[in-house]
Formats: structure tokens, C-alpha cells, sequence
């Protein structure tokens, strides 16, 4: 077992990417390393673990590559929130506001029916934007979302504030 | 367990998408049962098991999806390959073509060494294009793909063919 910050270690930190002034957290760095990625989802099971809900969401990319363990340890199903155009069937849709511009996500409609509690597994917790829309997606199927589960926050950036009372936590904090 | 053709039963078939004339194998569905979702991750890793290597090697995004409880199963480190600009540090690329235009595929440059053997697990096998990309980006740095791993093949694709003579296996097929 590790410490927090042993698992901190691993992540790499690169300067100015994507863009100059922005301190980037480098994942690739902690996946690489067999026990800083099993680490990695023993702690976010563990954030996960004893609470009902029935599935767990991740958004494209980085939530499937932490949402998918957790799915397949706590034995629920997956599903995945995409960029715009990329879901085969049918599909609900947010946009929301970036720094620049706006993006789009979507699900399938039919991933989700009214009652149905699930868990949002996410590599990082920023401004919370992200985080913010697929409350509003997974809602707006009638569904709720019973916690936010992030690999890393950003604490400076105050993105707690945009998932309201909805519960979280985040396993290395910045 | 289920049989194959049960597992099979999970996927959804999408016609006419991404274009028409397609039919889409859309593994949403298998992954929203917790069934389906940890039965198709057993076959992967009985796919994998025994074979000596040291990375799981995962394209964006399906094969994070596929890829990651594998490398958690199998207590390994899982490296990304990312589209173009993803990647924050010093990258490898590799372009290939596709039916219309081409692509380009990135690794980072440190996250494999010569020597070092790897398991690239993807949803789908289809005409093998990204496949065969993601081993000249693995041998171009020394490594080699020890075996491929699909959930699913399109067999009258015939992508085995791009494989050169890698090891391959398929769970289901098509």
C-alpha cells in the first residue's frame, strides 16, 4: 500500500500544455506502473463502495479508463458519456460552456430510466463543468446521480461549487 | 456463464451508421448489464493469460474501455495511444489511412523501451488499419506486440491479414 503522496509521485507534471500558464497532470505516468494504477482503483472503489446505485457513468476519454475497473470490481454496468456524434443510437445532449467556445456530450436515451442511481467516475475534478453537465444529463433522464468520484482535483479551481449538493470525493487533491 | 452467443445477444446492431450501408456493433448494451460487462472482460483476460508481457497498450477510446480492467486484472501498467494533440508530453506519431483521408495515432515517446512486450487489446477488429498503426508505433520504439486481443471481428474484413503474423485472438465474431 501506498501513501497519497507516493501515488502522487507517479503522476508527471508538464508545464504550459495545453496551453501556456496551465500546469498539466499527467495520468500516463501513474498507469504506466502496475501498482499506481491498481492503487488508483482501490481508492476509488473505495469511494464508491456501500453506496446504492445501479451503474456507473464516465465521460469520454479519461472516464473510461478509471470508470470501467470500478464497474468491473463493484460488478455494475458502464455507461459511457461521448462527444457529440460519436453514440450509435439514440441520445440525449448537453452543451455547456468551455473557456473558449462550448462542447457538447451526449448519452444514449435509453441508457438511463427514471429512479436509476448511478456513480460519475472522472480522472479530474477542474471547474467542474464537465461534471456539472452530465448532472444535468443524467437528471434529465429522471435518473440521479448519488456521488462524484474524481481521480484528482484541482482545489483552486473551486469546482466543487458546480455539483451543488450532489456528494464527492477526489483521491489526490492539488 | 454465458455462452458466446449470449454475450453476442447484448450488442446492438445500428444500421447505417457511421454511414450508410454500415452496420454498427454497438457495444453500449453489453457493457450496461454488469453480466455482459465482466463476462466479456474474463475472455479478454483468458486471451491474454499465460502470454509473457509487460503493458496492456489501449487505443482511444474503446480501447480503454477493453483495456484498462484487463491491465487492472492482470496487475500490469496500461499505456495509452491517443488521436493527434492528446498526449501532453514528447510524443511518437503514426499516420495511416483511412477510407476517406487518414489519421494519425500518438504514444509518448518514454512510455515504452526496446525490449518491452505488450498485449494491445481494442473493441473491434475490422479492416486492422488502427491496429497495424499501433504496431509500427510499438516496434518503432523497440517493442514489440506479443498479442492482439478484440472483443469483436468483423471477419469478412479480413484485418487479421494487417496483423502480419502477431498472435491474435477474437471473442466475438461477425
Amino acid at each position: 500500500m501506498m501513501t497519497l503522496d507516493e501515488l502522487k509521485g507517479y503522476i508527471r507534471n508538464i508545464p504550459d500544455f495545453p496551453e501556456k500558464g496551465i500546469m498539466f497532470r499527467d495520468i500516463t505516468t501513474l498507469l504506466k506502473d502496475e501498482r499506481a494504477l491498481r492503487e488508483s482503483i482501490v481508492h476509488l472503489n473505495r469511494a464508491v463502495y456501500g453506496i446504492p446505485f445501479d451503474y456507473v457513468v464516465g465521460p469520454e476519454s479519461r472516464g473510461f479508463i478509471f470508470g470501467m475497473p470500478v464497474a468491473y470490481e463493484m460488478d455494475k454496468g458502464f455507461i459511457p458519456v461521448r462527444k457529440k456524434g460519436k453514440l450509435p443510437a439514440e441520445v440525449i445532449s448537453k452543451e455547456y460552456d468551455l473557456e473558449y467556445g462550448t462542447a457538447t456530450i451526449e448519452m444514449h436515451k435509453d441508457a438511463l430510466k427514471p429512479g436509476d442511481k448511478v456513480v460519475v467516475i472522472d480522472d479530474l475534478l477542474a471547474t467542474g463543468g464537465t461534471a456539472k453537465a452530465i448532472k444535468e444529463l443524467v437528471e434529465s433522464a429522471g435518473a440521479t446521480v448519488a456521488k462524484f468520484v474524481f481521480l484528482i482535483e484541482l482545489e483552486g479551481l473551486n469546482g466543487k461549487e458546480a455539483l451543488g449538493d450532489t456528494p464527492y470525493a477526489s483521491v489526490l487533491k492539488y
